[in-house]
């Protein structure tokens, strides 16, 4: 974890927490991100997975936004990667969107809960993210876009594959067409948060409470109720109702259960081991 | 029709009418339900479902609740049933979870639709009963919670496969993760609950007359709507549209058919056949 | 573009204009629609898809209402046509149910954003014209209602596959259970249109400003957009993130990716080519 | 396991043998099965599979043929059940087909390997059977045909769903447009016998030692292998792999799992307990 | 029925007979197919599949070959069709192979058999074909080959789809990867047809006889069977038998079905009215 | 490729040429495998097929046998990590058999393809493996076995996915139930293997031949030939058209395609640049 990444950066909420900070860290262009946050990414959370002291992923961005969406050198870099043979380029352009893809569904193979915090600006690339992400908050002065089309790009990091599982299908269309900015009430209104705050300070504040909240939960069923949400909505009902069955078999008898069971019997708080 | 039941009890809206109210019936845990509720329950429901008197079931609770959840001490006897070989001990205890996620899932075999009528508290297992429900509605004080999280479950039972759907994606990992509280108006702003009456007198009343309007309605159509809404869910677009095409070549052509067009054209009301 | 139809008429926005009015245009009957329809519409989407000055579809009606529904006569010659042997009735009704659907899914088939702008009555077939547009907009008074169940039919022809994704699967339920009438401000709350405005003229004005506003967007990239969220409405995350990669290893690399970014970069109004 | 059945008996293979034989009891009129086949067979099918004495099932045929289709009077009953609203005639007729389907694919149901051990006619409904079974054995003059054709039905118990499975689906396609006759030397050339034997005597033996081979081996692992296929069988390979993870986290660390090894480096015959 | 063709000939096997032969045409250039065959081809299946007399289509090849592969020209065409924006390019070009696959997949859409009788060469675009028919038969001096890839072509027309459901994954990978060439009695032994025949004469007799055999079945069930096939390959067992009995509540009672039993019954041949 | 590694060699077939041999590399205990190959598989196929040298793989194995299954040691391991919550130990079970399925999966997540060349014994993980191999071929003195139910295993790390879809459902159940020794011979039956060689020698030879004539033919739609195989298994055949007509779009345009039609028209050898 001491590592040190030219996008991001890690803070433990407070020594001991289970909760983990990981911040957007470009804000002097306002966490526009380039190539090296596609490598740098899914390295962190895969290590974050791994400690077993984190329960829980906070992620945010530093100075005024979230995050203002792709760099454009990065974007114009790819679009003049046009040398050589036209069938292998396209063949090399797949690839490279197919490792961007990847770096974002990281968010989704990390067994722990990742919370996004928006504040400020969430365009474009911080739709994408936010969208695989597993609870999202914001600030009422948050601006959202899904604003690939403007700049002559048919989404391809996620926003349409899993928006319309959020907010909807009408919605994620009209949204994705028109790019049109949204605030963070609307989105709440939309689905795509689940609560506004006033502020920055309330909305850290509040997550952090929500985030200590979930991190002092039983890790196993924590875990298991992100696998199995994340799971079932690829297959159909009577397909994740057996893999449930078949999960908590596995699964639900553990010390957990037990201490939860007489935790409840003796009007007590619970306490879990990590995982 | 005339067996007891230790769980539920069945009770006829009104002589002659279609609607059947199936009342949950442990009012003194607060409708906390054990195993022989997961026994009972299919069994009722499908004999609702022959019965061709049967037009529409509204599901409620008795006493302050309409379901506390499941009864803790058939939990730690689920827990406690680890004695002999553990792969053994683990295939055992998939096919209880399979058994009673069966249970639940009787709400979709029956063809005739069971609208959920919820008061007071609605926690857990709860919620697991009435996301397989066909409609909600609530009072604007019930009490609800997908609350197995914090008893160290990963929900099992259909709440992980079925809320999404009713909620969107975002909004069911945010309420499964945390576990939270959330009213009767917040319930209806989630989209989990069609409307939100003042009291329980008036969500009674409200869902009688709701139902009594469904019962009204030609009984193939009805029946048809349910069961092609639920298969679509499972299957693309078009696949669906292939599926009610053979449906409807099958079942459209019916006196129902003529009795509405002619009841239509004379201003008439139309009555139908039972089905 | 000359032809003339029998239910239908076309109107450029204005000469030079992207945006074309496709108006349902049987005002003396509610816009009740019959066989003759599902004739035209299909051919004429077609041929707007075909027309590169075409960029974006308006549908609407004439007269009071959006669409009253599928024309009574029609349905009563559908349930009148039983002669000959059952089985090849049969047949021949699943066919001319295809027929009808496949008439609606061509709003699908078009790569143009199709939007609907909705007033008056929008009932039974209207729904399932509206629910394959991309984008739906309606006035204050518009009156909704998924009526087929009171005329003893199992909506067949694309509401059950698609207002589920739209408003959510319990919403979808009620709605087509009951059959109940919703005003434009409920539509709003449901999900099921993106906007409301207070009158007809403030719907027209509002809409010709959206569909102008996507019309002058770079073309593949609102095509990209619609096909690709149509695609990934069928297959898993996964399946779809591939979808998308392959896709713009395609199309990405276009002369509106290099305009985009410039004028980005120039901070001026950027201009594409037709498609 | 006492009870007198019309259609079927239950033959122990030996006492303490876990080899159970289910025998198809019709001998009079060649095995042809009529409606009281579809009542008993899901019930003995799950007794067998709650006895835990009992490892596999044999399902054979008495007198001349394994099974000669259908009752022709059973289905003339079908066709004649024709009184009343044809709409509601339907929807019975399509609740009497799914209660026969459901008869079929208690096979797949049962925990436990059923093995299909075929001599003489095996016709029609017969094919719906051995192909629901999870290993086909046949002897050399056996006789098949997917004769539904014939008698004006789309084959409808499983057949057309099953068959392209195991044979490819250019194969089921031609048995089932031609209905043509097929020896037990093509099923076996065709995929859907995995041996052929020379005689009734032969099958018999030889099924029998396989049957108490497959008996003699772990019976979760048995058990898994069979439940993992059939659910692989609907999802894709991804998910198939992450299915049998979960399974096998549940499942894998057994008794059976230490005998198996600890036999295998003593190099002497495990045994297991019963399942 | 009398339009001539460029591509294509019709001839119908014997006054009133239900046997329809279409010949590809070309034989000049071993039935090598270019842009025409593409829009002749769903015209004419469409126009048979409406015709009552129509029973059963079955493909050959006029002069020494089935059909030689794709119209070198034709390709060329293509690939050079390359001036403009190189996004618009790929956009049209992604139209034509979808027009070019739709126009095959035609032969799935025509409710009526479709049986290819193959003799001499039939390579890439032949083989996509073929696979795309219902049942395959050749003669013995046939020779296959899946060659697209020699011509630096990804097969795109239904081979990479249709053919590893016919012949297994592996040997469909294995085909397609060396684009070897394989004899009729290879493809016997691949699965890829269902018989061989020695000569182009006893194949011809042979075809007639079995095409005529399928044409005297009862045309609803012969119609019904093929639907359901290619219906439940794409959907699971589960979906694919509710999709038959849903079906054959619709079309199983008929004429033909009463016709059947009672030729059984009578031991006499059975008449069955058109389609 | 200079790195050491355990389990595994790496042998260019010869200078320049495009055909890389991996082989494995643990004769002294008949190349049972432990999992430092499960660390090491992954990670050299990356590599190769980054390199653009290597244009297609041969897989075999050193010493007598290609693999003798898992480890014992390894399994015994596995078996033994039983400390701690017993929840948490299948945690940790299930993430190290998806590590384990994750390294053969690797296979098909390469580009080019990769071929089995087997000898002597393939058992158990051999199985997993090979499976997940483009083509198989093998000695006739081969020993096949799917043998993990002898060791009280479901297996997990692939067979059950992917046999089915190589040998059909029936003989797959048929081999994982039984467990049964099966012969080169028999596997070429089965459909397993593509060809079997007389002795190791003529394998080697032909292997050598076949991977060279792939080897020379043009990349791209070598890659993508396997590409849209893997990718239309899992998807059905409408979806499977679109992606491959989306894929062509992007690369089918390329100097091979160039080359390949310009070559054929010059009845010379075609030349393709490295992927």
């Amino acid at each position: 974890m001491e590592e040190k990444y030219e996008t991001l950066k890690i803070q433990q909420e407070s020594p001991n927490s289970g909760v983990f900070n990981l911040i957007i860290n470009r804000p002097s262009v306002s966490n526009a991100l380039g190539l090296n946050f596609f490598s740098e990414f899914p390295k962190i959370l895969n290590a974050l997975d791994q400690n077993p002291t984190v329960a829980i992923i906070v992620l945010s961005g530093s100075g005024n936004h979230f995050c203002g969406g792709i760099d454009l050198k990065s974007l114009a870099a790819i679009a003049d990667d046009n040398s050589g043979d036209q069938g292998r380029t396209r063949e090399r352009l797949r690839r490279k969107i197919k490792f961007m893809q990847d770096a974002i569904t990281a968010i989704e193979r990390c067994r722990k809960p990742v919370i996004a915090a928006i504040h400020g600006a969430c365009l474009g690339l911080g739709i994408n993210i936010v969208t695989a992400c597993d609870i999202r908050y914001c600030t009422k002065d948050a601006i959202f876009s899904v604003k690939e089309v403007d700049l002559a790009i048919t989404a391809d990091l996620g926003t349409l594959q899993r928006l319309p599982g959020i907010v909807g299908f009408g919605k994620a269309m009209e949204l994705s067409l028109t790019g049109r900015r949204f605030s963070g009430d609307e989105a709440k209104e939309l689905g795509l948060v689940s609560r506004v705050f006033g502020s920055r300070e309330e909305l850290k504040e509040g997550v952090r409470t929500i985030a200590e909240g979930i991190g002092g939960k039983p890790p196993l069923a924590v875990v298991g109720t992100k696998a199995v949400l994340i799971r079932s909505r690829d297959v159909n009902v009577e397909q994740g109702l057996d893999y449930v069955a078949t999960w908590n078999s596995s699964m639900l008898l553990s010390e957990d259960l037990t201490e939860a069971i007489s935790a409840q019997k003796q009007k007590r708080k619970p306490t879990f081991a990590k995982l």
